[in-house]
């Protein structure tokens, strides 16, 4: 049998067997033992942003953008007005879930080349008081732009609005410290940077508001509030939880810690920028973004400027060649994505730029250096 | 190593090595063969209620408690009237969810102890012609009673109301044949009588009506007629799919066909049931529905009446002799529940008594055989 092809794609990504392994037993939802997996899983999750003392954490059933929208549906009050910081598609879908469910919502477009900007977002404020919550991406996984999560948490917090982060690229990889910053509600998922298998989301709640949060949602399903006292209550979730992808969730968790946290982790994604990076960049190939906004999430590259270059045989070379590559998300450019996140590292990421030059002289695409 | 417990709860249940191990590979999400491996799960799903002409199926991230919602908000219109026909806590459920999402809704309460009645169904809907809609569970999981969907669908078709049908523990093992009977919602889960692992929903919705559910969902990750949209133009899931839930489902689906479908599974779990019922009555345990109530899904059983029962030291009896039973769902009456439903046969379910008769001896429990 071959070996399985590599995903360059941030999430679902490429999973070790031992995550995978950890599905072969069927838990009982309702037992002891699996309430006892879901607790340490919980605390593990509060460990890694040192937020054991400030926020309670609630899993959600379902993919990352049900915990968005749960998030939004629990923390935001019915008559209350949520202002998104927009510099790419995820911000885009943020406001949208936002302002579908009814809340008042406002969506601040940027530039999707240049990050958010807090001087902007305290005029913003000043502006208008009714902006009761701030909406940020940490890092914007259309175009792998990372936003500057700190100094917006400032703002939020000197002008006394509630601050909702959807980190679900970036956590558990990037430094975030709930000791040092203040957040209302933060969301990321199992099939990210934990390098678990996708199923589940899981929510970062402020314990100073979430008492207050009931009632807020209109949804039985996504009410983060109720799902959190319940949990408390009786150690369960309120509905079937995805359990096969809950224990791999806690076996990733395991190898997380067992590779040194989220610095161990982020070096070895850097180390997979960097082959990338300079890999492509030997082949003519540009980032998108200035080399300073480059993050070691994902990297959108500009699609090279030749008349045989087509996205499609280029995705269906690799694929062949063993790496999935992902599209680009941007509507004015053509260009094309690379994860740097999974159970891959260096050795993995020069593997696939071979197969990406490879690619390229297939379709006689002439690459700089080749 | 010990070999796993066998789970008699109505899911997440006891899955077979075989569908466990399509989990070890990651997927691609964005990918054609994962593409294909949707397709192919969607048309299966489509043949076993004999539904590829009349309905479309919308696979749904999360529990099925997540599709009953994304049905009721996609198929009910903001200003229609939601009839839900109540004998057990699902029904609750539904009848809560709806009007929590702000939907007019009416709870019709009757005894948990009968099927819900055709003919009380026709007057309530003559009786109020704003009723666009009527929900019903079809088995009523918390008892384990089966609710007369032909009949009800009968009714809904004549006086001319949508219905929606919560199928979650009936689906696959219980006839239901669209050729025969309307629906315009029907709603079952990956982890339930297809013996898949939980982690995904799916709604079949009648193709006479999907095309008019756009824009009745206030939710976006729920919304059923844009997810159906999306995966008709690309192919693709909305939001990361649960890959190893669906690739598990798969490996599921083509057991289900080389088993004989719905009649030989439906047969299997008669055996079970059988099994069960005859094994309990001979240690004194009666079922809580008269014995033409009870469905090969899941039992109710009366707890003895003796002093030293206790639900939580018989739960740790079986359970270390290797059963996971299922607490019962009744305020009135305490009861446990067995389920029928899982990779299990008779064998499997003579074992599971014969543990049962040594936890209630070991509790000092006389049973009536003993
Ligand atoms: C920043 C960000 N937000 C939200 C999502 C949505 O997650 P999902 O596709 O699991 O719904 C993603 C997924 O990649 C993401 O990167
Ligand atoms: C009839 C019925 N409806 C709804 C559900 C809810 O499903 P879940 O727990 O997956 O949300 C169940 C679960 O057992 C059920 O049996």
């Amino acid at each position: 049998m071959d070996r399985d092809n590599i995903l360059l794609t941030p999430g679902p990504l490429t999973t070790t067997l031992r995550t995978k392994l950890a599905m072969l037993k069927d838990w009982g939802s309702w037992d002891t033992d699996f309430n006892a997996l879901t607790a340490r899983v919980r605390g593990e999750l509060l460990d890694i942003l040192h937020a054991r003392d400030s926020h309670v954490l609630v899993p959600l059933q379902g993919s990352g953008t049900f915990s968005v929208e749960a998030a939004v549906a629990t923390v935001v009050p019915r008559d209350g007005h949520l202002l998104v910081l927009d510099n790419g598609a995820y911000c885009k879908r943020m406001g949208r879930l936002a302002s579908l469910m009814g809340r008042r919502t406002t969506i601040a477009s940027r530039s999707e080349e240049a990050p958010v900007d807090p001087q902007e977002l305290e005029r913003l404020l000043l502006e208008d008081p009714s902006i009761s919550h701030v909406g940020l991406i940490h890092c914007e996984t259309g175009t792998g732009i990372v936003n500057p999560l700190a100094e917006i948490a400032e703002v939020c917090e000197r002008l006394g609005r509630g601050l909702i982060v959807d980190a679900m690229s970036s956590f558990a990889a990037l430094p975030i410290d709930a000791r040092a910053l203040r957040f209302d509600a933060l969301i990321a998922a199992s099939g990210k940077c934990l390098e678990g298998v996708p199923g589940m989301g899981f929510v970062f709640i402020r314990k100073a508001i979430v008492d207050g949060c009931a009632g807020n949602s209109h949804s039985l399903a996504m009410d983060l509030h109720d799902q959190h006292a319940y949990m408390e209550r009786t150690g369960q979730w309120r509905f079937t939880p995805p359990t096969h992808v809950v224990a791999a969730l806690a076996e990733a968790l395991s190898q997380y810690r067992e590779e040194g946290g989220q610095a161990a982790r982020l070096a070895r994604y850097q180390a997979n920028q960097r082959v990338l990076v300079e890999g492509l960049a030997a082949l003519g190939l540009q980032t998108f973004l200035k080399p300073e906004l480059l993050s070691p999430i994902i990297l959108t590259f500009r699609a090279p400027e030749h008349a045989d270059y087509d996205f499609k045989a280029f995705y269906a070379s690799a694929k062949a060649q063993g790496f999935m590559l992902y599209p680009g998300k941007l509507t004015e450019v053509e260009t094309f994505r690379v994860g740097c996140i999974g159970a891959i590292g260096p050795k993995e990421m020069q593997q696939a730029v071979d197969a990406i030059a490879r690619a390229l002289q297939g379709m006689g695409v002439r690459a700089a250096a080749a």
